[in-house]
């Protein structure tokens, strides 16, 4: 299949390798065009992501755009700058540069030692070149040893080169320095779940898989920030009986193969997903992908051990797919990424991340207070007792602070001490309580699920090529297409055809070539309907309207033709 | 209405300066979030783009993506890395770096010159700031000497650093290098138009104008390719009769200020606009901001004069709209670009990035063959003869060449001399020839429209605020409202809701608050229909239907509620 699979993309342009008019002058891989075809399916898919994800939660879900770009701040904050990198090795002689890990696998593979080389260090990649003498596959020579390289892009935000600026590798970021707004936005209420679309960049050392190893390339992601407390998402029953394909943690971790299937409720019943609102959106995703037309028995959630997953994760589930060309291959990543995001980001920004809840009990807490002591400040300082004593009021904590720890506390040129200030305890009745909210994050890789959903739409027919995708998604929804170019066919066919797209519906008008190559063309761009003019039609006002997956053709008559599409384009769920 | 607008702006959330948690601790001018309002108004707005400018001539547009980082090459060849540059100066005393231009125009205001210093080069300035005396505004130091400093932000592409990589500034680009590849997939038709939508950056230097003058932004953006002798455009008629308003070159130059309303078919007759394909497509940019709500008397084209545009183009209008805050603002640029960037990426990339036109009368072409005179060949050279005689079939015009100017050409150890080839002209009929296309581009940015519809859409009523946005480009359609918090009234709206936002309707629900207050709320975020449910609803299953900008509310039954909104939604044209 994959050859012919990969022809008809070609030649159908839905995509291809970016700046191949300067190919072979540039070293920039990992960079990927879509054409025509492909622009529409992505943007198809992202409509039925937020359809699917989004708008029948807007109760609790709002969407954001955050920028592309970011100050260095925000990734020494998200750990990103500390640990989002590969290993790197470089030949000493012709000073080229290898991914390390996959190196090291690649070269043991073909002296028949297989090794899986991930979750391993430096030292120990170091020490596999070492032992069985791995040299530059390019030249021979000496690999240098193995270093980290970040994989964040870097540039300079404004004149100051110091102003250092990294394009995310992840939408997530924008989503929780904005949290505080956020909440504030949404009346103060969780769960709130915020989701995001948009461009991401990871400075692959050397990526060649085509779309699904992309330097730049499109994440839609949820933050779902919620109570620990109150884990329970009311939204499960939607999903509950949903049918999932899981590996969970303790399977992977003795080995076990076999995925279970299984219904989302038994799934969090059962514990093999830890929070409910993961499998909440495990469940959605699985429908998501049903629906873009990837059968359950090639979806799979495989959990990821804790040494392989993401430092800020607690719980990971991958949603892989089976493809006939990448083998399985991630579509999304399912994170209970806990508090760690909001709490390192109070800790860098030190801004207020945090939610309230309301407490059952009202509590007591204790209240420290600091006043100051204006005849003793008068005392020592005279005419100067009015700034000191506006000082203790703007400053409390401090001041008692400095006198608990070294028995004075200096501001300008006065020493302020002990017996200049108050202290007195107050009982406070508290009815609500602030924390950090935990957070369940559902991300979706938007060109890669393009690729499984083609690989997927993809048959032969009579030696022909169809791509079967789901009307809702196909870039073109109908081919107007007069079967004579003649009087009057083309005209009613244009007439038609701006019918069509003056409602909406993206249609193509076509009177060239046989029926027969139209027909070929169409199926080969997945378009799942097409209207023929025929003798009949001046005659009627009717048309056939011939469906891509059966070739069956109906008559339709011209005047419920928008109307009869329509009803054919969106599956609801 | 400035502040008013803005506190609306803020209350509701539609946008924000990024990176807020980090306020004062990052200096990152220039960039903006979008929240859940702002993210649906975007959208809204170039989907309404692509309803204007793609899917209704789709017979001859096609629409693309492709990435944000590009190599060096492409800049070089583009000429924006030697061009796309402003000028800095940087403070000898603090290191204080500002814009020079802005800086000398300011401080020269301060002291009563106004002076306008677009278009003036370095030199220009650096005698202004000393012979002003201009210093640092931050610290009075000497200023150093005004450099260019190039906006592009720049990376670096995988592990190799001198592997140069640049945000693309303009999304054009990408365009131009697939010319060769989007003309084959059109059946190397032209006109051929080519849209794209999506982020560039531009790194300014000190950026402080809110959302109009950003460091990341989004573009609209079609590359229209057309044979320069048949410039007509076929679709002129479609919006002949559109007025628009108009200061053309000459008024400008002469120094005219009262615009022209004319109609695009007079405004393209009496050579105000020089192309028929750039009046076309700025007739369309006129009806899109009309029905964006941005009045005729609001907008005007505003030629440049040669000295004020790009190094590209030969002939540009900027589409500007009166705004209150910014004064006239830049929304589109609608440029001739000739066929300067398909050139020179042929120069660059020495790819063939032609068209091809037919001929009326073929042309007879003469054409000079060289073949090799093996008999002379095997005298002088023997046995080697036979791949001498490959190479000249292999290189006959290399060969023809040196012997032309050198009188040998020099083959590894072998001279081939004159003696060894024979020269034969040969007459050739062509049907037809090749050309570089030239370019008409509107391009649009995304962000300043959503300003200038935002602010045109807010009005004043009985002290409350509403924003009349275009129900096709509200961020939600309609807010479900029942009457009373209280047994069954919730549950039907709920039922409602649920019923809209399965149709594809944005909606949402709100029991909250007084229905006075959620008026007020939702005219704020500019929804156009509010759905009450009230006690007639239990009993004969209508609601009513609440317009947004008259306030009348008609009884709908629940029934046909989708098909009323839902008529009322999209404006045709």
């Amino acid at each position: 299949m994959s050859d012919k699979f990969n022809d008809l993309l070609n030649r159908r342009g839905f995509f291809w390798q970016s700046f191949d008019a300067y190919k072979g002058m540039v070293e920039a891989g990992g960079f990927y065009d879509y054409g025509p075809l492909g622009v529409g399916l992505k943007r198809n898919i992202i409509n039925k992501w937020l359809r699917t994800f989004v708008v029948p939660y807007m109760d609790f879900t709002i969407e954001v755009e955050t920028p592309i770009i970011m100050p260095r701040i925000v990734f020494e904050a998200s750990g990103h700058l500390e640990n989002f990198t590969d290993f790197l090795v470089t030949c000493s002689k012709c000073g080229r540069k290898y991914r390390a890990d996959h190196l090291v696998e690649d070269e043991l593979r073909k002296r028949g030692v297989k090794i899986k080389t991930e979750g391993l260090d430096e030292r120990r990649l170091d020490e596999l070149i070492s032992q069985y003498g791995v040299k530059c596959p390019n030249c021979g020579g000496e690999l240098g040893n193995v270093q980290r390289f970040n994989l964040l892009f870097q540039t300079t935000i404004g004149p100051y080169s110091s102003n250092l600026g990294f394009i995310r590798p992840e939408t997530a970021q924008g989503m929780f320095i904005d949290f505080a707004k956020l909440y504030e936005l949404s009346n103060r209420r969780l769960p709130l779940a915020v989701a995001q679309v948009g461009k991401v960049g990871r400075n692959e050392i050397s990526p060649r898989q085509g779309l699904v190893r992309l330097r730049e390339f499109s994440q839609m992601e949820i933050e779902l920030f919620f109570d620990p407390l109150n884990p329970r998402c009311p939204y499960l029953d939607d999903i509950k009986d949903v049918k999932i394909r899981i590996l969970p943690e303790d399977d992977v971790a003795k080995g076990v193969n076999a995925p279970r299937e299984v219904s989302v409720r038994e799934a969090v019943e059962k514990g093999y997903i830890v929070n409910e609102w993961m499998g909440f959106y495990m469940g959605l995703a699985t429908v998501f992908l049903n629906e873009l037309g990837v059968p359950l028995d090639k979806q799979l959630f495989l959990a990821k051990l804790p040494e392989e997953r993401a430092h800020y994760a607690k719980a990971v589930f991958d949603q892989v797919v089976l493809t006939e060309r990448f083998g399985w291959l991630e579509v999304s990543g399912h994170a209970y990424r806990t508090d760690y995001d909001l709490s390192r980001h109070v800790k860098y920004s030190g801004q207020d991340l945090s939610a309230y809840r309301d407490l059952q009990v009202p509590r007591i807490e204790k209240e420290i207070r600091v006043s100051p002591n204006p005849v003793k400040i008068k005392e020592k300082y005279g005419g100067d007792a009015g700034k000191i004593i506006k000082y203790i009021y703007d400053n409390p904590d401090k001041v008692l602070r400095d006198i608990e720890s070294t028995g004075k506390s200096v501001f300008e040129a006065f020493e302020i001490s002990r017996e200049m200030i108050y202290i007195s305890e107050q009982e406070r009745k508290t009815y609500r309580e602030r924390f950090i909210p935990h957070v369940i994050e559902p991300s979706f890789g938007v060109d890669r699920l393009l690729y499984v959903t083609l690989e997927n739409s993809f048959v032969e027919r009579n030696g022909k090529y169809v791509l079967r995708l789901p009307p809702d998604i196909a870039p073109i929804k109908v081919a107007v297409l007069p079967l004579i170019r003649k009087d009057p066919y083309p005209a009613i066919g244009r007439r038609i055809w701006s019918m069509l797209v003056m409602n909406g519906i993206e249609a193509v008008y076509d009177d060239g070539d046989t029926i027969g190559s139209r027909y070929v063309k169409y199926d080969e761009e997945g378009v799942p309907f097409a209207v023929t003019i025929d003798d009949k039609t001046p005659m009627d006002n009717t048309v056939t309207l011939r469906d891509r997956d059966t070739t069956s053709q109906v008559r339709v008559p011209v005047d419920s033709l928008v109307a009869v599409i329509s009803s054919k384009l969106y599956v609801r769920h």
